[in-house]
């Protein structure tokens, strides 16, 4: 028994030297910490040259040994946005930046590049699904399902290539989406903050023309950031420059809708169909009136899923990696911290 | 008094007259009996050799006039399929001709063409609706909503370009729609009678091989007429080859479908998916079940519904109204009267 319990001790002192020296050797190593996983492949990658750690609320960090994030968490701030931070990069998983402390990114020198692209392929094809379906009627087919009615002919339908579709955000989202209804005839407008030419687009305006393009346009779809600007941008004085036939979609993010606007607008008649992914309060809570709103479909945040999710995130990250490593820059997606895009 | 009534009888006379005066003009014309109105400046270019009648069941037909007719309604058949017919020609409206008497046209040496390729355009955009809809589970998000239930993860999502679609039928709105598919990267599969090549198409089978072909597809899409070969071709021992991830949609011709095993199919979770816009019985009863199973979309025959249909139908017909006029043969969409399309 004696001998039992030395040998216990012994294992006992055993495991503890071990675990010093793995976590001795493992801190000698700058840490990458992300919100989530990614396949062998890629963190071998990282391996090379720090340690990559998937955050746990539960496990000890060693706050000064991070030097750069994959995504963000707001309990990170406290850590990582002082005086003693050893934080250089953070790269965003999201296309948007709006909910990240930006400021004290700029204060503390910290690069940040967005997840921008990744998503384009996904969210212009939710946005299509919209549209086709509001052309061929299948929103009021779904409708007359439930009653049971057959019902042809009270149910419209439009060519797509005769709507005049406002795309307001001429990035990487907008430019696919022109470019696909393009493709089936439509003569696409853009608007951007300066009014900018962009390829793709017949024709671009400022946003300061906003209101006097959406006099005219049968779908208006927002893919615009959340910036000051873009904050309540489509508010009551805008929906009642649309047509009466008029659609507006929205993609980009919940507070460019003034919410209690839109749904007074829809319900005068202001605007015919609205299709919300994005919403001001995220999850939509249960009892929120706006989930019965009529002519209205709600989708929870879900046009930015994609299936090559890791794939293309990593084309992003690990461009930006091997320039971080020999020149600390970055060459993909970095952010203007005062302009926040 | 003695004067007015005079008056009044002369007026009768001279109306009289005048009427018989009328008919008898233009029953000295031929006729083009059209099942609906067009509008005038192509009822004026008719109107150089014929007389142009819509068919009203109150208004007296000289049925031996007829040699023209735009579409096709049943109660015709006594009147114009007989020994006496100077019946010549019969413009179909629609792409489908399985409901038309062909035998009887054969017998009376009646030239029949069809509208097909002028719903092309509105079947492929209902059919990319379906197609984008179902890979941004759009489908269950409307469900969520009814349930005001916010629930991101439970929604699928597939990219388009990595589905295996199949597509039956691959005339002009299949090759439309395989045209529009190969811009988003998808490789389209074809099947037709023979298997032979076509222009857009990835691969073709011949329909012999269409069970063998629907054990690997994602998504099949049934565009064919109805024939003798095509009734109930979609029965239960195909439906038993789908992957159950798998989803089938229907545009053609509704008694192409055993209703019955697709109903159970999807009970059994054989496939995942359906959308049918036709049906063995239309319009589809109050009181039919189909109206309730689960993962079937319904549609009340609306795919074809076409905003420009009088211009696209007039390019068909008028270009074999001329060569109808000088040589009585058809140019554009003439039907096989043996083989059905």
């Amino acid at each position: 028994m004696i001998y039992a319990m030395f040998n216990s001790l012994n294992m006992a002192f055993f495991s503890f030297f071990a675990t010093l020296k793995i976590q001795g050797g493992l801190a000698m190593k700058k840490i990458i910490l992300a919100t989530r996983n990614f396949r062998d492949t890629y963190v071998e990658q990282m391996e090379k040259d720090y340690q990559f750690l998937v955050y746990s609320k539960d496990q000890a960090i060693d706050w000064s040994q991070v030097e750069i994030t994959i995504g963000w968490k707001p309990t990170w701030n406290e850590h990582l946005l002082t005086e003693k931070t050893n934080l250089k990069w953070v790269q965003a998983i999201s296309a948007g930046v709006d909910t990240l402390p930006l400021k004290e990114f700029a204060k503390y020198d910290i690069l940040l590049s967005n997840g921008s692209g990744i998503h384009a392929e996904s969210i212009t094809d939710h946005l299509l699904a919209l549209l086709f379906m509001e052309n061929r009627g299948i929103f009021q087919a779904i409708q007359q399902q439930r009653k049971q009615q057959w019902a042809p002919d009270t149910i419209p339908y439009a060519k797509l290539s005769d709507q005049e579709i406002l795309i307001v955000g001429t990035g990487q989202i907008g430019q696919r989406l022109a470019q696909a209804l393009t493709f089936f005839g439509v003569h696409p407008i853009g608007i951007n903050t300066s009014g900018h030419e962009v390829a793709g687009f017949e024709k671009t305006f400022a946003l300061s023309d906003l209101h006097t393009c959406a006099k005219t346009a049968d779908c208006i779809i927002n893919i615009l950031p959340l910036t000051e600007e873009t904050t309540h941008l489509y508010d009551e004085a805008f929906f009642a420059q649309m047509k009466p036939s008029a659609s507006f979609y929205n993609v980009g993010r919940g507070p460019s809708v003034d919410t209690a606007a839109l749904t007074k607008a829809l319900e005068k008649k202001q605007l015919a169909f609205a299709a919300l992914d994005v919403f001001e309060q995220e999850p939509l809570p249960e009892n929120d009136p706006l989930w019965h709103t009529e002519n209205l479909l709600i989708t929870p945040h879900i046009s930015g899923h994609t299936s090559h999710f890791q794939k293309a995130f990593m084309d992003i990250f690990l461009a930006n990696f091997q320039q971080f490593l020999t020149k600390q820059e970055l060459v993909k997606n970095e952010i203007n911290l005062d302009k926040g895009y």
